[in-house]
Formats: structure tokens, C-alpha cells, sequence
């Protein structure tokens, strides 16, 4: 259902490491997987893979996730077997130093999480929302709660939808949900040229829902690391932590 | 129409100094008010008066602004006369140091001054808004421009009004302007024993407008550090300055 890859990569030469390498390394995956396979993944409007980057001690650690049996099925040999990842635009190559790979087989085992009143989302890339054909650069509720559960039924609308057609359902979520502490700051994300206005930082969510609404919150939060937040999160933007 | 005090207070001894203390000093100089003016200014559920106090050198800094003729008959005398205020719940005086006073005659003062497309708001003190009963701790260009928009016509209807009955006007000027780069953070006021979740922090608004809309749009901004922004701006909340 879901694969989740860590995987440090060393630049072969010291440079400056910016968040968009997220988008060169998404690139730089799909130039290996069979023709055709990039057009398939995008078609349906939610793309069954996540993946940005964050920079420790100066590594590079490359976040992968995987959604549905189809990206694993094409994606998940490429990636265990590589040992390099060919930068383009940067004109060097990355060496994949260590990888931890986390399978997740069902929903059951997001659901068996624990369930939190409070959780913690921490934007580590740039993040943003389109809302009537714009870009909305600060988070709400409503918009990361949609934003999750479409791309759960864009995943998995197959082996285990959250059923909301009339969206009456998330909004209910949403308005159980407050946002009580924050930090944010508005971080563009440079892509094919043109800057995407997106936001970093964290916020912590607190939580009056109960039963079947608190299950689905925390369901779709638990989810949110391996799907990220908001837009163009196959290219690096959105990338998150919960906690 | 304003009048706009920036006067400076030294504490009688040595102590820290919360922007809760804005409300403080607000309630000390309705103390000395006569008898029934206090309801009649929270009549029209737009209160003529803003007041919010930074902190510079260790003193305080109170920014206190009259908005309209009533609100300036009665207040203006007292705050040019009094040379300390009490607080009562910090139990110690504050004495008058200095005293700037800035007179904005009319409406013509604000529109004189140059037009922007770029504007930074700097959020001095918690700011909220509410919206459908519910407290609103992440500013939206909507909010921002509604709220100054209700500011002024609540006092100045009958001098200078914005007419702009079906809202259409103020919509059409926030779809003009957009968030271009903030930095925020969820900063709480106490006030009367409750915790009003709000923010401070730094925002820019870059404007596509033209013509009379940006005219407005300016016009409600350079308003805005004289009103203040979002709710309870008579008790210290919503002190912004803008440039």
C-alpha cells in the first residue's frame, strides 16, 4: 500500500543543497522507469508518489513514498537497486550512501496508531494549496484536511476509500480541528523556471472530534508524512512531519 | 477625524511588561472618563478609539489613537492633562515622559500620501479576527480588508464613508492583493482571565490594482496603523504599523 524510502545520497562534489533538488531527483527517478510510465502516473490528478528532500551534516536525505501497488510495482525495483542519481541541472551525480525502506500493508496499521488530540505538523519544504485557480500560500484546515483525503482516494480509492461525496463529511473533520499554535514563513519553490508561492514552518493541531470523525483525523494525519501536503508533492514541495 | 498620541510612560519600579498591559492602560483612561461615556463608545460595535503599547528602552510605548470627533472631544483633554496612569492590577503608576500628538484633519491627509504597490504590515501586538463566531488566528487578505473597511465607516460614516453596501467593493480590492511573503506566528492576548489566540509577525501585500481600487486599498492601509487591525483594538490587540 505504501513503501516509504530514506535514503541518503552524498553529492559527489560540496555544494550548496536548496530544497528543489527534490524536483531534480524526482526527474532524475523517472528518466529510469519504462516510457510511458511518467504520462500514466500523472493522469488521474493525484500522483501516486511523494518525495522532497532535507539536508543533514551535509547529506542529502531523499524522502520517497510510494502509493499503491502500482508505483511500487514499477518504482520500488528502480529505486532498491540504484546506486547513483544523475543531477542535470547541477551537473554532478549523487551516491546513495544508506537506505531504510518502511512498508505499510493496509490502513489498518495507520489505524492502529495511536489516536492524538494534539499533533504537530512541521513543513520541512515548501509548501502550498491551489484554491480557485490560485495559490494559497497559508495553511487552514480545511484546505490541508481536503487536501489529504483527496489524495488517500486518489491512492487508494480502490482497496479502502474514505466515502465523502458530498465533501460534507471532511468539513465536519475540519471544523473539529483548530489551529492553536503556529510558525510559518512564506518559502517560494523555484520550478521549470517559474516560483511557486509556498510556506515552511509548523503548526500544531488540537482536536475536538470524537468517534468515527476522530478516526478519520487521525487517519489522514498519520497519512499526511508519507503523502505530503498540499500541491506538487512528486516535486519535492510538501513535505511534512506529524507528530 | 485622528489623533494619534505616542506617548511614552516610565513604570514607578522595575518589572516585565506584557502587551496585556495595552488593555490595562486602556481601562486606567476610561476611569477617568465621565460617567456613561464607555457604554456609548462600544455602541456602535466599532469602538473610535485604538491603543496598543510596545516596549523600547525598557518603556512603555502607548500608542493611542482617536478616531472621530466624539471619541476626540472627550478624550483629548484628559490624555494631554493626565501625567500618570494607574494600574491597578500591576499595582503601580506609570508617569508621562513624552508626548508626540499627530493631528490627520480629514480624509485628504491619507489619500495625499504616496501610493503603493508593495506594503509591509507588521503585526506589534496579538491580532485576531472573528469570522462565523469562531476566532481567527491566520490573517487572510479578506479579513485584513474587510475589517479596516468596517473600521472606517464605523467612524466616519457621516463624515467620509466608503459606500460599499453589498460588499462587492471590498472584495473586488482583496482579489487585487495578495500575501507576497510573511513570517507569522500564533501569539496569544489575555484579556479578562480568557486567552484570545491571535499572531504577530510581518506580512507584505503586493497590489495589481488600479485606478479608484487601489486608491481605496491605499487609503485603508495607511488607515490601518491609526485603527488598528482585526478585533478588540481599543484593548491592545491588532497594533500594526505599515510602510
Amino acid at each position: 500500500m505504501i513503501t516509504h524510502y530514506q535514503i541518503t545520497l552524498l553529492p559527489e562534489h560540496e555544494t550548496r543543497i536548496f530544497p528543489e533538488w527534490g524536483y531534480h531527483l524526482y526527474s532524475s527517478l523517472l528518466s529510469l522507469t519504462p516510457h510511458g510510465f511518467g504520462e500514466r502516473m500523472h493522469s488521474n490528478g493525484v500522483t501516486p508518489l511523494s518525495s522532497c528532500i532535507t539536508v543533514q551534516d551535509k547529506q542529502v536525505i531523499w524522502h520517497v513514498n510510494l502509493l499503491g501497488a502500482d508505483s511500487e510495482a514499477v518504482l520500488a525495483p528502480i529505486i532498491e537497486q540504484q546506486d547513483r542519481y544523475w543531477l542535470r541541472r547541477e551537473n554532478q551525480s549523487l551516491h546513495v550512501n544508506t537506505m531504510q525502506i518502511e512498508h505499510i500493508d493496509s490502513a489498518d496499521t495507520l489505524l492502529q496508531l495511536p489516536e492524538h488530540r494534539t499533533m504537530k505538523l512541521r513543513f520541512l519544504t515548501p509548501t502550498t494549496f491551489k484554491s480557485d485557480g490560485s495559490y494559497v500560500n497559508l495553511p487552514s484546515v480545511p484546505l490541508i484536511m481536503r487536501n489529504l483525503l483527496n489524495k488517500w482516494n486518489g491512492c487508494f480509492a480502490e482497496v479502502c476509500p474514505i466515502e465523502d461525496e458530498d465533501g460534507e463529511g471532511i468539513q465536519a473533520i475540519a471544523n473539529g480541528l483548530r489551529i492553536a499554535e503556529y510558525r510559518l514563513s512564506s518559502r517560494d519553490y523555484l520550478l521549470k523556471g517559474q516560483s511557486i508561492p509556498g510556506f515552511t514552518g509548523e503548526l500544531t493541531l488540537k482536536c475536538r472530534l470524537d468517534g468515527f470523525h476522530l478516526t478519520m483525523a487521525n487517519l489522514l494525519l498519520h497519512f499526511a508524512p508519507y503523502a505530503g501536503v498540499g500541491i506538487k508533492t512528486a516535486l519535492g514541495m510538501g513535505g511534512v512531519t506529524c507528530k
